[in-house]
């Protein structure tokens, strides 16, 4: 059964499986206290272009977003998200149940906007009444968004802009920063990443790890005791070198961006087989994913040919459904796909 | 200063206050164990025609939504409100503190919809991968709603059968529950409340008590050790005489629904006052809550002579103010804000 | 039936009821901004000797406790309480429930050490894997203990020497703090309090008011928002002319300390009492809760006429229970438990 | 160096590795939905003698305990565990982030006895006062216990009757499981344990894994929509792969006992090396944690070839070491130190 289901169908890519192996029967510390974190987190620093960059390692997407926003914000703060961001609605509920309310605001295309979110503090700080209200302590943006859009250069540095009047963090959810990266239409590099944001991660789970997210710290703010509380909230793994061989590999010789074209490569050449069979687009996604709208017989003939991922009923007879590349996607499997539809 | 700031702005009724003199030095044992718990909720039970209601005091309105939310909900459920709901908005946070999320879903009026409750539900359900999401476990509605409109027997029953259908258990906020049994246009009797819904709280704080909310289990459904619970919130009074005695008196002789209906009374002759100066009103309340609508300046005006609380910016140039009346306000009140508007 | 089962049998102490009504019937703010509790804090700062104390009122015991702890504690920080200490033992988990580790060191009569204390973060410190384990972050003492016994001055301050080398604060949980000033032997005023912790709480449910604590930051150190982190919690009062009043009475014309005193005269009587009919202590307490050890047999002949407070075995054959004088006990309280024994 | 510091200093054990690269291409659904995981919970209920078993895989220890632990208790309730127990002493106050309380009892060697089990319940249904303390909900020990002992079948029998006659559950943690079922002193089979206990977990961290712990609820009592409340804390891995190709890899041909015999042959022969240089043990282990107490001067001049991990202070000129062995722990291990003593 060909499948497009997700960016993490199979396993690592193979250059990681071949360090883990190279590597396997060196005697190291745990808990990150290993020469590979240590060389992981160097490279990282420097592909962000920010040397006092502080890189943590934890293994999953919900985990990374519920211990940043849990230990950066203050216990009368809460993180702002649009109403379509990950953490509001695909988390199950882990940043409240580190004891944190997600305040929503309105988005377009999964995205906010710097006005949206400057109305939104304005109003809370010009309400008499805001000692009983939950403080704004924090943005949280996904780029690429959860619907596959990238925000520029500029949207960046204006939502930057409204969170530094405010004096609360920026945080950049990089769950699949590498598509958003190497997308043929974004003026956004790592470096500007770091430069702009507060912290942010860079998922490996989504771009060729077994698992793993770096998390990045850019302004020498890396909560106190960090990793008692990664410990504490059941994320800090024994074997870290699991996590620091994989990165270390991801950013030796450019891994991790060139895996990330290619996933690029597969996903515009994807669009380009849609279009020529009429598929109608549910929005203009630039990165790895694709959203594309099916009339539901047509869609039950195809999903015996191809497992197809339901992202949200469209109307009454069209479903939305997500295709994905990523680095492991071959010429063959859009052969395939091409022959199928 | 003349003031309609709020109903909780006087101390209690003076019938309690005679009360807690009255039996002041008799010994009772704490934690609610005290014939004056115990007469309160049998009278509670006897006025909500239910004699199976487990009757529970608590302190305050926030506290006893995040009691009940956080002991009735299961570890994967979250509580749907309407955006506007209390706990969603001026509750900072309790409910979240607590570790469940609120799901919020469009309102009017202040009001949730039964279709829209169950479109949200089903929606939840047609998901695929709702596994990741936060169920929705409790319904939440307050009867009068944060804008003072009340829902109808009919729209009550038609949320509780939502609610039954999906097999949750519908919480209805009672801070002000008083002022809805009274008003003059409702159609909902204490009696349906306790029939239609799985549990309720019947606000003392806003409704002629110095403190205290009593809640009613009304399908002997309430959570094992619920005593336990409290204390582990920090919300078990000691001396829980306090409520017992306040309680008692409010359910003796009708006081309770006496004094919401002076309340109601003063609120029409209000609404008429407002009326008579051409004075627009936000939404059309039915209870104690009356909002309206100022022009800035004129507004200014007034708050040298009248305590204006602030509801919400109505457009560039006006401003939405409530007022409120409650037990203690007298005709007095009214013919010196008649004279000074 | 005549008991002396607690300190909170009976209600308030009459001049507060008396201020209630009188100041029934003013319009003030809610949420502690009236100006009841405006001179309530005025008058505990001075009774502190401590113009910079940050006094705030919350409504019950282990509130009071749970909302200290978790709002000065850090993330990676646990409390540090002695093995009986009330938030270790009977507040069914509320201090968990915030996040946080009760931290336990042995205890003598209730009392920690500062020996004890030393010992325990010195080592904690010296294991080179302390980043898994809860951090010491506050040094928690009752005062008086739950056993009824007191620090010295000396003691109080040894423990505060420690805190300091360490940078921890030091909270004393005054529940019962005016039996402890009073006590015939103690040689720590208010003022020592003041001066050597950096946060307390004056009890007011155990000594003469309906309900409230009075919590004194004193150096200067109240979180911020703190309101806010109150609400958070359920535990923020809407009327908070309801706690303001009852302490402005108590630290009026010295109220709080003459009725602590007035109970400790009674404790001292009842000492006595016990002593001339041969009956044992189970240890020596100094305030106004006597630990007596009865032979079960008599006891539960005794149980027909006095009410008992079980507080542990003692051994097969004999039991401790607990006996509480407080302002409202009468030298015909004592004759009647005369006439019994 | 030489290094005996712990048992997860290697990677993964080969076979691991190689069945990794082997299934790397295959697509697989994420979150444990794969073939993997599906065959490795089939031989894992099959090696436990319990066809009824319900596996789940999760990725590290301290997060295995938090998880089943928060799930399992019901509001009131808290865990009963030894001092010394993991979950008490080592992991960040993971327990009370989940707002649970560990509930202490004496231990000795690291073990809790029944006796001691049933006299603490016991005493805590005796206290009349109870509702105001936190409810022993289960009982959790660790199996090898952190000091490497062992318990006997009949011991954790006699546990698991006191757990039955309460009603709560027995919770076995199993980090080092495999060397505890291949010491040679125990009379325990993982089928002893499967039937024996409700819920325990089969360690991979510890025994030849890159990272995993398999959850095992025995008595058909897995939490309901558990993955969603794994996901809610942050555990649920995307590649859940990662975890089932492990552990199919570790049950088949036995792999996960024969590499914990292999350990406990090293462990064997440690003991008599440390034996023949009449090196001192601080407690009898029969598994692959051994711990000596070494001079202090002593210790640093053998620091300086072999890695020492410190456990604790033995007296003021001795300290306790750890000393593990593990799958990859060779012969040629075993010469070096012996030449190095």
């Amino acid at each position: 059964m060909l499948s497009f289901e997700s960016d993490y169908l199979t396993g690592a890519h193979p250059k990681i499986l071949q360090r883990l192996a190279e590597t396997n029967m060196e005697q190291l510390s745990g808990y990150g206290a290993d020469r590979y974190c240590t060389s992981a987190k160097e490279k990282i620093a420097q592909a962000c272009g920010c040397p006092e960059a502080q890189v943590e390692f934890l293994v999953g997407g919900t985990q990374t977003n519920a211990v940043i926003i849990s230990t950066m914000l203050k216990g009368y703060e809460g993180v702002v998200a649009a109403r379509t961001g990950h953490v509001n609605t695909h988390e199950a509920g882990a940043i409240e149940y580190s004891g944190s309310k997600v305040l929503t605001i309105p988005q377009k295309d999964g995205k906010m906007s710097a006005e949206v979110l400057k109305q939104y503090i304005t109003d809370f700080y010009g309400d008499g009444n805001h000692e009983h209200m939950v403080f704004p302590g924090m943005a949280y943006i996904s780029h690429p968004t959860e619907y596959g859009t990238l925000y520029t250069k500029k949207e960046l540095e204006d939502i930057a802009a409204v969170c530094h009047e405010f004096k609360i963090p920026l945080f950049i959810d990089g769950a699949r920063l590498g598509y958003g990266l190497m997308s043929r239409t974004t003026d956004v590099t790592m470096e500007d990443i770091a430069r702009i944001c507060d912290v942010f991660y860079i998922g490996g789970t989504k771009v060729g790890a077994l698992c793993g997210e770096a998390v990045v710290f850019t302004k020498n703010n890396r909560p106190a005791h960090f990793v008692n509380m990664v410990k504490k909230r059941g994320a800090l793994l024994a074997k870290g070198r699991l996590l620091g061989v994989q990165f270390d590999t991801l950013f030796t010789d450019n891994l991790y961006l060139n895996i990330s074209k290619h996933a690029i490569d597969m996903a515009e050449a994807l669009k380009k087989l849609f279009k020529s069979k009429n598929i109608k687009f549910f929005l203009e996604s630039p990165t790895n994913q694709q959203f594309i709208i099916l009339e539901n017989t047509k869609a039950a003939e195809l999903a015996k040919e191809v497992t197809l991922n339901f992202w949200e009923k469209y109307d009454e007879t069209h479903t939305v459904y997500r295709f994905a590349t990523c680095w492991s996607t071959t010429e063959a499997d859009l052969a395939a796909l091409n022959k199928i539809l």
